[in-house]
């Protein structure tokens, strides 16, 4: 593929420094483009040192002017650039149709120009939007509604009645709509509690592979517009998480939890049981979050406090030992002064 | 649904207060329930609003009375919940059958009402025992033996030899049977210790969904009966978890651990290899465990030390930048004495 | 099966003393051994005890011999009992050939005795070398290559391009090739970065159950000769593992990192994005490493601290409240010392 610089500027609303003619073949990262590709830079570090990377052109901030580079100037480089990527690599669009190896059951409802791959198995009742892709040996259980625009890859499960917004993607090996983890002590064994709600997840939001959402025991586990999850995310029974909340890898949140618009939870944070954690918090990675969290605040730690401190914390802790003999040397010094006759 | 009051008091053993007519329609949470719910108060903090509730009826402890609403009594107001919802939301049965679409290998042994679906896969000399449900694209190895009333969820895998007892569920994506991770160093790369072993799952075990539970090097690995795990735990070979035992999320057991009976450890807990957990244990949120815990034990942090320390330790641990000033300001202070002439 | 001793010795290329025709009939851990079969001991402990085992047979260290049994002396006991223990069960080889209920998609390629179980999945122009299994439920995307002496448990995804040597092995449910985790802000919302490279697989690789590595966003995230990793590890994109790198189960990996050769991360490790962790490194159960680690380093720890620190640090913890008591004790005795006039 070969794109006029002149294009590519259009595409992103950028405004274009230099030969307008010249051809783009590809994308690169800063310190691998060459002649033919582009690349961009956004921050200091890199807008610093655009007239030494090979590439062809690079997409800047709009004030960045500075260079003898061919430069796309726009509001947002990444985003820019990530568009230009999408560009040259479109993605693999899977022939739509519904392969004659897939199984579906009745009443099946589907829209325009799907694609439903072999030994999938859609159960009773399914709605699906248009332009959805079921990859290969997904399960979508009876009653699941899909949007538009969706995409669920392979050996993913989707469980009864759960519902799926649109331009939603579930990445390989997921489970939406497991059990949650209730069960009634009864003597030393268990009774198990009924999970009779669903998962809801809106809009725009992506998981990543081998995620396990649990439904509500009633009600819903709310997966709301925009969220977007790592790998081995783990979300239990009757949780909430915010609109364009990031959960990281291996994050596991407990059951009843809340968790609000625009919150990152760093990796291998976990959070307790019915706690609220507000919007445009920030948690930091290996966190254990065991009370309910403001708007706002910065928290690290298990378990958490103020990042701030957590910064002081992490540096003393090595130093325990060292802290822990001067005390005993403090004390012998005192019991000498201590000894001394008035 | 209608059922009447006295008929579900009758199926929880319960003695009726009130109105033994009354058509219940739901169930709901205390908090959400209308007048055609019922629902349940099992702890002081509901018990004290039983009278605000909008419930048609509220199932109490044995001894609660004071209410003007029509009562439920019983003993274990939880579990008798538990069955109520059981009764409104009885579980989804698939059809009873063997797909056509399913892959039924050679001297395949299934009892009376078993449900296998499409693409799920029994290797060879399978048994199933009766009203067995097997959800779509499971895979069965060979020579797999599983008992009665077992519902194995969708894309779970069970590898050869593995057993299962009676009344199991497995969720959706979980693997038993995997190799342990055994490896013997030679020379700077590792050599594969063949694992000859098997899982056994006894009767009334809930595995969570994307949980990996290896199969022994030697012997089994071994979940005892009534033992429920939460979703993405992982259970290392030889390892042996005592009955009614409780894994929540994320847990990780290293190989040849023995944990005890009706313990409890709480999510994205680790346990290091080839310890003994004892009966009755319970162990806080993300603790690391690299000692044996006597049963009985209550125990948190990693390294684990008893829960009453822990609780305390964590309160001092955002403290210690405050503790080193004092230490450095006190040593000052010595100084200052201790430069003062005799 | 029944194998005389002195075919097991030459098997291993091991010196025998003792009855080169005792019949050797299985093999067993040290404890659990009859005389029927051969057994191993390395280290000291066991070594001191050969005389009290069950066993018919012990392979022992070269330099070993005190002892009435009937002994195999060889190099490395520990591999070398591997051997025979895979002589007694060689893996089981499921038929091969290409089940009628696989999907083969267009312009595929195999080599010698494959073998392809039913509902397995082949998407386009994919490759497969001489020997290779692919059990049931697996998926392959498009352009997927593969070596000879390959097996793919069930329930694996393998998505487009990826590249998976000779002598891999991938245990069931593990997802490879997902996107990896790239999200460019955009005011609240997020866009997504297109992920457009590949995840590459060396030669004699195993991956546990339930991984999940991320495809990179250029170029390749990259697991080397030898790697082994546990059940549940999360590598996420553009992410380098050295040759013969160990992975312990639930490890989780974050962008572009790099881990030389010969490294052990412990179980639940955690590392932040774009660090390197060198050769030989060891980390420690559940550490966080927030910092790149120089080849050779031993650490433990959240964040990391060498680890014979750690160990010091691990024993203060729990006897934070008593120092907290001490300092408070001697800044009372400090102040009485004060008061008192010159």
């Amino acid at each position: 593929m070969e794109i006029p610089l002149v294009k590519i500027a259009e595409r992103v609303n950028g405004d274009l420094k230099g030969d307008r003619d010249r051809c783009i073949r590809g994308v690169a990262p800063f310190e691998d483009a060459t002649g033919d590709d582009i690349t961009f830079a956004a921050d200091p570090k890199f807008l610093k040192k655009v007239d030494e990377t090979g590439a062809g052109a690079v997409i800047v901030p709009r004030n960045f002017r500075a260079s003898s580079k061919n430069l796309v100037q726009v509001d947002n480089p990444q985003v820019a650039f990530a568009k230009v990527v999408a560009l040259f690599h479109p993605p693999l669009k899977p022939e739509t149709g519904i392969s004659p190896k897939a199984f579906i059951g009745d009443h099946f409802i589907g829209g325009q120009d799907i694609s439903i791959a072999p030994f999938a198995v859609i159960q009773k009742n399914v709605y699906l939007g248009d332009r959805v892709t079921i990859h290969p040996n997904v399960v979508i259980g009876d009653n699941v509604v899909i949007g538009d625009d969706v995409e669920i890859y392979p050996n993913v499960t989707i469980l009864e009645r759960c519902k799926i917004g649109s331009r939603v993607k579930i990445h390989a090996g997921s489970v939406i709509g497991s059990d949650g983890f209730g069960f009634a002590p009864d003597g030393k064994s268990y009774y198990k509690i009924p999970q009779i709600g669903i998962v809801q997840i809106d809009d725009d939001v992506e998981l990543g592979a081998g995620n396990t959402i649990d439904r509500a025991t009633f009600g819903r586990t709310w997966i709301k517009k925009g969220v977007k999850t790592d790998n081995l995310v783990h979300i239990a029974h009757n949780v909430t998480v915010g609109e364009n909340t990031l959960l990281v890898a291996q994050v596991g949140i407990s059951g009843s939890v809340t968790i609000g618009a625009h919150a990152v939870l760093a990796g291998q944070v976990g959070v307790s049981g019915h706690l609220a954690i507000g919007d445009d918090v920030m948690i930091g990675a290996q966190s254990g979050i065991s009370k309910s969290i403001p708007s706002g605040e910065v928290v690290s730690g298990s378990p958490e406090m103020p990042h701030r401190i957590w910064l002081k914390v992490q540096r003393i802790l090595p130093r325990l030992p060292e802290l822990k003999r001067k005390l005993a040397e403090i004390e012998k010094r005192l019991i000498k002064i201590e000894a001394k006759p008035d």
